[in-house]
């Protein structure tokens, strides 16, 4: 079938056509339908009961080809059924943390899924200074769940080497091998530098050995390590948050590639929101000020100051949480099956030996991730608002010039930092650092 | 359609039917069929004109069940398909190494091929100590240029992925990922111990926690490294060599897995060849003795001396002519295409960093791999002639410790050892040292 953008009209008629939706939506007489899509990729509607507007769901439609460009930039039509195969799959092992699709429509590239209406976007969120003291809990259970059930530690052989096939999804990784390994390191008109971002760290990136060799082997693991179902995308703007709930939405990058990808995401989008603290801080400081409060002005300041922590704690939080939870899934698979994946272990030794190993190297893999993340976040073209936010070029040159060097170190010095804490260490270092 | 086997006159009428088949064997009035199979998986004849015996070509069937059992065990009826693939694949990249394949019939599960008549195996070649001197050369561009062709380094990422897809293999690979990486580490009924093999040794392997790590890390890139299309079973019997011409048949265990895992089986297997070379020697001295004449004896010691020296060179040329070669086809493609798979290296060191570290992880993952394939040969089910031969069980059990003690050892110290000459110290040192 075509593809046609559908007209408000048209979209309420074709959701009162579906009877599990119609029956969702309240058996409405009247639908207020709203796009509220960003308008780069797909159409994202509202569609609300207008008499019971708490009966509400979200319509996501993704074109086969670019929305900003048109019908001249294709993409696989396909791209839909991915995204929709990947929260279903993600919804069956987290249910708690990916919004729920309701009806599915191969044909129109539609679906129909949960609306959270009480829900932000994190890094909204994280901008604006709000804790959410459940989120790390939430998202190393996400992580977890979703790293751990797609892997060969779990599945069948077969049923694995099935799913990495179902999951090719050539085109959008293309995207991320061009845009997060590959056009950041060379002088490719993509790249976007902000007015004040010195040009001789572009350089020095561009020329690094150790840096290159670095992302040259994040970039190969990403195109060939099928190690699990990943999120593919799983920055801060993908997490949608409130007090006591997070959601992970948007998998439309889902494929099976390498464990630490997922991971080195979420890390890497904490060291930015950490990084461009230094503004957000300053107009929460600013906003005190008009109170012309000493005091309240002090008290601002402890907060902003542990605002950071928590920033950090989180970070800590989330790879702790996660690596526990996952060995203990993997534990207790192993358990039930009375076999490890090396086999029997007849000394008792080896099989913590290997999950001992394999946390490390899955470690070290995120970092390496992460590090990609961010330098793509800071010389590529996709920005994050953290930073581009940050009205002072100076400062937004500085916040960026750190994150480039945490980034940079946690690349070439990912298979010696030893912990999580040392990589809070070294943030918090550069963040005391002055950069010219 | 339902497999049958065929007589000897029913293919003979079929191979006629076949009009390419016909031409190629010179219009045959009448053929010569026979068996020549081993009788575990398949079927395979030779079939010959009568008249003009020098036109014959060889005929595969691969049965959708294990033929060695029946039916009761059924395999994928794509076998078949996935190793006419590989052959057309693997010949289009080197077709001076690859047998040709005149014809396939995936509903009969049966391909048509190039005999090669005048060409032996390559470990009944090396256990008779035939020195072969164009194999290593023509190994190491066998290697290169497949291993090469089929990565990430050479094809379009989407080329590259629906190839991935198209040669997954999951029954053949459950066979490698039980017999090779688990099984030999249990107490599997599977496995085998020569009669004068150490318990100790065994014991000693299944509780070395480092050990165990290692395989652990072979299994899981074995399971997950989509890198390149591989054989998949590159061991001496898989080669048919003359002094002029070598020839890789076989690849049914095709499909993308890790480099290193083709480079190590070939490695592994002129190891085990190295370590057993006691027992032939013996058999040549034997031989020799019988003449009773001092000087011939003498110059016969000289010789198996320098057999050993040639089996260890083999390793150091096929390693060094494949790390070259590899080197010089990415090199040149870079070239080629004004880009590197780093991307632009516009300070010039970047792009020949990576590729040593690529090929300095190349070559401790192909030292692992070796490891793995040793010690199943040593424990597991399938063993090697070159060892199983050894009518003395105590010198046989020799042989098997040694080779034991160097697959661990490459195992564990992969990433600390720097080039294949410390391979070969590494073997001559274990070849004389007395274990209990």
């Amino acid at each position: 079938m075509e593809f046609e953008a559908m007209s408000c009209d048209e979209l309420s008629a074709y959701l009162c056509s579906v009877p599990s939706v119609y029956a969702l939506l309240n058996e409405p007489g009247e639908l207020d339908i709203a796009e509220v899509g960003d308008g780069n990729l797909n159409y994202v509607y509202f569609a609300s009961n207008t008499k019971t507007p708490e009966k509400s769901v979200v319509v996501k439609q993704a074109p086969p080809f670019l929305r900003l460009v048109g019908k001249t930039w294709p993409l696989t039509r396909h791209r839909m059924e991915r995204e929709v195969a990947a929260l279903r799959r993600f919804g069956a092992l987290c249910p708690q943390h990916v919004p729920r699709v309701y009806h599915a429509d191969n044909e129109r590239f539609l679906m129909v899924m949960q609306r959270l209406s009480s829900h932000r976007i994190l890094r909204q969120g994280l901008m604006d200074g709000i804790v959410y003291p459940k989120l790390a809990g939430h998202l190393s259970t996400y992580l977890a769940h979703t790293l751990f059930f797609g892997s060969d530690l779990y599945l069948a052989p077969d049923v694995k080497k099935q799913a990495v096939s179902a999951a090719i999804n050539s085109e959008l990784c293309k995207i991320t091998e061009d845009l997060v390994f590959t056009y950041p390191f060379e002088d490719h008109a993509s790249n976007v530098y902000s007015a004040a971002f010195p040009r001789a760290e572009i350089e020095r990136l561009w020329k690094s050995p150790a840096l290159r060799v670095a992302v040259g082997e994040m970039k190969w693991s990403f195109m060939n390590d099928a190690e699990t179902l990943l999120h593919g995308d799983l920055h801060t703007g993908s997490i949608m948050v409130n007090q006591d709930e997070t959601y992970v939405i948007d998998p439309e990058f889902a494929f099976y590639g390498p464990m630490g990808f997922d991971v080195g995401a979420v890390l890497a989008n904490l060291l930015l929101a950490y990084f461009s603290r230094d503004w957000h801080d300053d107009g929460a400081r600013t906003k005190t000020n008009a109170k012309s409060n000493a005091q309240t002005n002090a008290k601002a300041n402890a907060e902003e100051l542990a605002y950071r922590d928590w920033l950090l704690e989180q970070a800590t939080q989330i790879w702790n949480g996660f690596a526990n939870q996952f060995a203990a899934l993997w534990r207790e698979h192993e358990s039930r099956r009375k076999s490890h994946f090396i086999g029997d272990d007849r000394g008792g030794a080896c099989a913590e030996a290997f999950r001992a190993r394999f946390m490390q190297r899955l470690f070290a893999a995120s970092l390496g991730f992460a590090g990609c993340k961010m330098i793509r976040r800071i010389v590529g073209m996709a920005k994050v608002a953290d930073v581009t936010s940050i009205a002072d070029e100076a400062l937004r040159a500085t916040v960026e010039v750190r994150a480039l060097r945490c980034a940079e170190r946690l690349l070439v010095e990912r298979h010696s930092i030893a912990s999580i804490d040392d990589v809070i260490t070294l943030a918090r270092d550069i963040q005391a650092t002055h950069y010219k």
